[in-house]
């Protein structure tokens, strides 16, 4: 039987988040349901459900930074138990088959991941998200969250933790490593904190120096104005990796720059238009311009586990489910330190309009 | 005593070639001499003594192809001895104590790696390339040409071979990898012959199919027509790695949209105009944008020695010391299969203009 849960809900982009109760699916045998005790606010939400990344299905839950406690299992599921404290992010299923699944890189799946909102999910559903009472997954899409992360606190790392992580491990971020956080937001604050706990010598840059001493606070040794004159040229051939998390346009030649030789900077933030390149800028020095979207399902349990093991956690601002467009106006205005948490239990008293 | 050594300059960009008298110098303990037998044209040649880089210090020797026999040698060289068959390509010195050079990564030295002609020399003199009777290079920066290499075939490889055969090896081309080589030139068809060595599946990526028989025979298995419509269409998602070697224009975006996530394309032509990219098209599939530039004195020795070991050398049209000024032309036109090497050896009985 389908399990009704509820859940904060808009029916368009201009209208307000209501409680509404939406259908959970008949739990699978190898299926997990999850009662969500927190949710991530990304901004990957807002441009989601304000249509700006094209028109939303509507009635949409949006929400893919998702931590809670096992309610029940499938008759198949090995890999968790009732009582479980687990998180989901923004994936809940793929092939299992192609070449990207199984080197454990679903996200890239080729026959198409399986978003956790928005998509179409292989019963023909639209996958509605995280801000909701309950959510029922495949298990091989359950992540479990180490005793020593809080579950509101481990919530955002399933998404803003992993994209981070990710590109970290790829591009050797580590001892002996001078790495430059381009933004600190949502996704720099856990770049600084992964890259100084995996032993590198941490920077960020930023427009201004208002935000030098948090940066310290998160592990970074120092930070760059990028608002002051003459910095690149201050920097040139500094660092060994640059994580970019600002979706603003930015001049890529003077930030390759700062690379040493061989250098890699490595683009999560996605800025709405094309930036020019000179090509020059990448063969000089043999350096690197890449990509990264979120990571697999086996490296995002390797992030909580190591995040748990070296006491990172996002570093959060809790709300309530009344306060979530207020709060989406707040990331939008860059006025949050570093990310918003829905505490989804209040959801369980709340009365449904719909 | 320094050693009078012909060459063909340029006194202006905008003058013919001439044969002049120049001066090598007085050989110090660590240099060899060497008694040029062929020196390629590089495209950079042209671009240099045209003045399309930027104003060129006149009178000047171009030619960073160089192959020989050791003339002398000073009295502390250990590497090399007279009658060895040896090479020079881009570089002539580097200060051999910062970071890149310890990683044997000489082209990009801190200090300023010294470029084979128009560059300042550690004694103040601007360096003079290949089209030339002798050079005098410290044992540093000379390579050994295998027995099996004949030298006129050898000596595109100092450039255009290093060039291609150290992004090769940085990105993994090898058993199981399909491999887009971009442009059938004088570095597309190093590319195709080393990646094929390498054992990677080969496709060359040019204008019409035009060169496709020529492609099968340097050891690619297809050719892809890039003026057909709806070619990325075709084979999006199919390459490990792609390899452009040309300096046109081209749709960034498009080039990437063919590369397997995580994949690369490693671009050693350099467009002249800054290329619109949209950072997306790194993001999603997490995949890299890289440039690349020769490569280190040991990589290049390595390059050399598989070469000799797989029976590759560039494929060459021999001019001689008259024809140089049609052969710009003909490069520049695209029409040259596919290096043409200057006999070098008509210097000695060439009467001097200058």
């Amino acid at each position: 039987m389908p399990i009704p849960t509820k859940a904060l809900q808009k029916t368009a982009a201009d209208q307000p988040f209501r409680v509404a109760t939406i259908e959970r699916r008949d739990p699978r045998p190898n299926d997990v349901v999850i009662s969500i005790q927190a949710a991530g606010i990304c901004h990957s939400d807002i441009h989601t459900i304000r249509d700006e990344w094209g028109a939303a299905p509507f009635p949409l839950t949006v929400g893919h930074e998702i931590a809670g406690i096992v309610e029940a299992v499938g008759d198949a599921v090995t890999r968790h138990a009732v009582g479980d404290r687990v998180g989901v992010g923004c994936l809940v299923d793929s092939c299992g088959e192609c070449e990207q699944c199984l080197a454990d890189e679903e996200q890239d799946c080729l026959n198409g991941a399986v978003g956790t909102y928005a998509a179409v999910d292989r019963d023909g559903t639209i996958t509605q998200g995280g801000y909701s009472e309950r959510v029922v997954v495949d298990e091989r899409f359950v992540l479990r969250i180490p005793d020593g992360l809080e579950l509101d606190v481990a919530a955002p790392l399933l998404c803003a933790g992993i994209t981070l992580y990710s590109p970290i491990d790829r591009w050797g971020v580590g001892p002996g490593k001078k790495v430059a956080v381009v933004g600190l937001g949502g996704l720099g604050h856990m770049g600084v904190q992964l890259s100084a706990a995996k032993g590198a010598e941490v920077t960020v840059l930023s427009r201004s120096r208002a935000k030098a001493e948090l940066a310290k606070e998160l592990g970074a040794a120092s930070t760059i104005a990028t608002g002051e004159d003459g910095w690149a040229e201050a920097h040139k051939g500094e660092f060994d990796v640059i994580l970019n998390t600002v979706s603003a346009d930015l001049d890529l030649g003077t930030y390759l720059s700062i690379l040493k030789p061989h250098g890699a900077m490595v683009n999560v933030g996605l800025p709405p238009a094309p930036q020019p390149l000179h090509l020059g800028s990448l063969i000089m020095g043999g350096k690197v311009l890449a990509g990264s979207n979120i990571g697999g399902i086996r490296q995002t349990q390797e992030m909580l586990d190591f995040c748990a093991e070296h006491g990172i956690g996002a570093v959060i601002e809790r709300i309530g489910i009344d306060d979530v467009e207020a709060a989406y106006d707040r990331v939008v205005d860059g006025d949050v330190r570093f990310r918003f948490v829905i505490d989804t239990t209040a959801l369980a008293d709340a009365t449904p309009a719909a």
